[in-house]
């Protein structure tokens, strides 16, 4: 018997400096982030959404047995067919998703996890029946304290075996924002987005968007799933107790200009007018307010598109004219909160949560 | 000036050992494989198919005005919108590509580029027109010795600024089977897979199937293009001139059994029977002879199923009865010209054509 098997007895993970390790690198070719430049479609297309899943995709051939059981303290327990939650009325929302652990590579030292840089965002029109709906439906007890939402995949992680879980206080579920899926883009959900059935909490970190969701729960006490409360929480110190982490932070990523070198991705540009572009998103519904990009330092104020949606990223441009040389081009983002992303990398026991602003290495010839 | 610049004078690279490079996990983030249950499909599904893309995948906004160019050493030189050549009899055909590079981070010593464990690999639905019929109608001079074909997704390489190109012989191109393909499943080709317009090369190596294609050239002379002479190449030694990188080597690929680790990716599998399934393939058109299964050690006979096109993968299941304990599962594939997959994985000098068997660390509890 090996002294470690991760599901008995998981060797301990510590904090990295440098160079990655291979179970890094297996998460990241499993994972996918949106490619940068797929930032110039106002939707992201299918297979260009960046995409997280903590176990493997489960295999749902027959969608039309599919059931959703609502139950715990509720008034009347339901399994309902995905037919039955398409029958009620419908909204379709544009919402930009970003995972929590977005950044996690660039954060030192670093938790050894999925080593996302900057690409774990995405844009997308979700259709779906608002969650509101059904849980009226069934009717939430009034001492109802969490509603937990559980999907079918399972594994384990740090020793603990468990289907995908999360909650949500039931004044965010009872929101009219809060979805039921059935359908990203005007398609079916692909499989590795939940198919046939996923939430969407608008304004959070993806997590919150439990996947293949098979059971809604209301309960009197706070949810005490893995995924609620052993992870997904920010800590500076490893006896934190740990913030849970919820909306998105306000941040903004750039169509890198120019053209790449394969191995470094650093651009090369001509010299001459280039329009530099990008979208900048915050969290929990806050509109954008300000968009700056500097060049080697220097910031100016970026134009910004007409909005898209509440829970969508808006588009900015910024005009330079680009002399023979080499810069750094970055970008920053303010919300009207007045939340703007810091210049330096947050340290996050986690990796979590890091808006850092983007730099990109640019050759102008 | 830094002292080296990808595009003037790149930084050399090694051979790497052990830990992986910052340059490799974002090649990683950026480049996606099939997630390995994805196998259970027949034809992979939109965004769990593969993708690699050396440079930016380009953005296309109006496919009506899209011209594919025919030229060089031609009788008629022709330019044509994708309706002309969607007009054409069409074709579909089930093919299944990996890219050259997958197994790349298993190889040791290894070097450094997109580090590809074993995932690289998808199964489409393409349909198009046969290139033959655009090559006929403009007519090749007897000369011709070699074809060009070249997209509009451009960059640096090793300092060597190009469009990505490949070429193909005369003769396979006049084949029935190579494509110039519109669609893929059904659906309108996918910005990442080379909307609107692409090569498919049925039997090769990703490599040769260029995206975005904008313009096919007879040549007189071999094609000299950097992806066609300066990588793309089997190489034991530095010096080695170097053999051409061409149809895909015959490899098998399991659906990893029972459920993950988050982190390890290690599997956790109930005691008892256990369907053990995948898929196995071969290049050239060459169809699969035989599928073996091994636990630890022990190579017993799998099941084929039903072939679903030359050029396609071919599934296989496999009946395990589990018993409580530790266990590697492997698989290899044989085809019908006897070649069957290496235990040990084989070094190239850029790491590629891995077909090494699969092995999987598997706890039975």
């Amino acid at each position: 018997m090996p002294t470690h098997n991760p599901f008995t007895n998981p060797a301990p993970r510590g904090h990295l400096d440098g160079d990655f390790l291979r179970e890094e690198v297996v998460l990241a070719n499993r994972n996918h982030g949106a490619l940068l430049e797929a930032l110039r479609h106002d939707v992201t297309p299918a297979g260009l959404h960046y995409l997280l899943n903590h176990f493997d995709v489960p295999y749902v051939p027959d969608a039309a047995a599919w059931r959703l059981a609502v139950g715990g303290n509720v008034i009347t327990p339901l399994s309902l067919s995905v037919a039955q939650i398409k029958a009620l009325p419908q909204r379709t929302l544009r919402v930009t998703l970003e995972c929590a652990g977005n950044g996690r590579g660039q954060v030192t030292p670093r938790w050894p996890s999925m080593p996302w840089m900057a690409e774990a965002v995405g844009t997308s029109d979700w259709t779906g029946t608002p969650l509101k709906s059904v849980l009226e439906m069934a009717g939430m007890q009034p001492d109802t304290a969490d509603i937990a939402f559980t999907g079918i995949d399972r594994g384990f992680d740090k020793g603990d075996e468990h289907a995908y879980g999360r909650s949500l206080t039931p004044g965010l579920a009872l929101s009219d924002d809060v979805l039921l899926v059935t359908a990203m883009n005007g398609q079916p959900l692909l499989p590795q987005h939940g198919f046939p059935l996923r939430l969407i909490v608008p304004g959070w970190y993806g997590m919150a968007s439990v996947k293949w969701l098979d059971r809604i729960e209301a309960l009197t006490r706070p949810y005490q799933g893995y995924q609620q409360v052993k992870t997904y929480m920010f800590k500076a110190r490893p006896e934190d107790r740990g913030v849970p982490i919820t909306t998105i932070r306000v941040k903004s990523l750039m169509v890198p200009p120019g053209m790449p070198d394969w191995y470094t991705r650093q651009r090369l540009v001509e010299a001459g007018p280039v329009m530099v572009f990008g979208r900048a998103w915050s969290g929990n519904g806050v509109p954008i307010a300000k968009v700056e990009v500097s060049v080697n330092g220097v910031w100016s104020a970026a134009r910004l598109d007409a909005p898209s949606g509440r829970y969508a990223w808006r588009g900015w441009t910024f005009d330079w004219v680009a002399t023979k040389g080499e810069f750094v081009v970055a970008c920053r983002a303010m919300d009207a909160e007045g939340a703007t992303q810091p210049l330096d990398v947050p340290f996050d026991r986690g990796g979590f949560g890091n808006n850092a602003v983007q730099r990109v290495q640019v050759t102008v010839r």
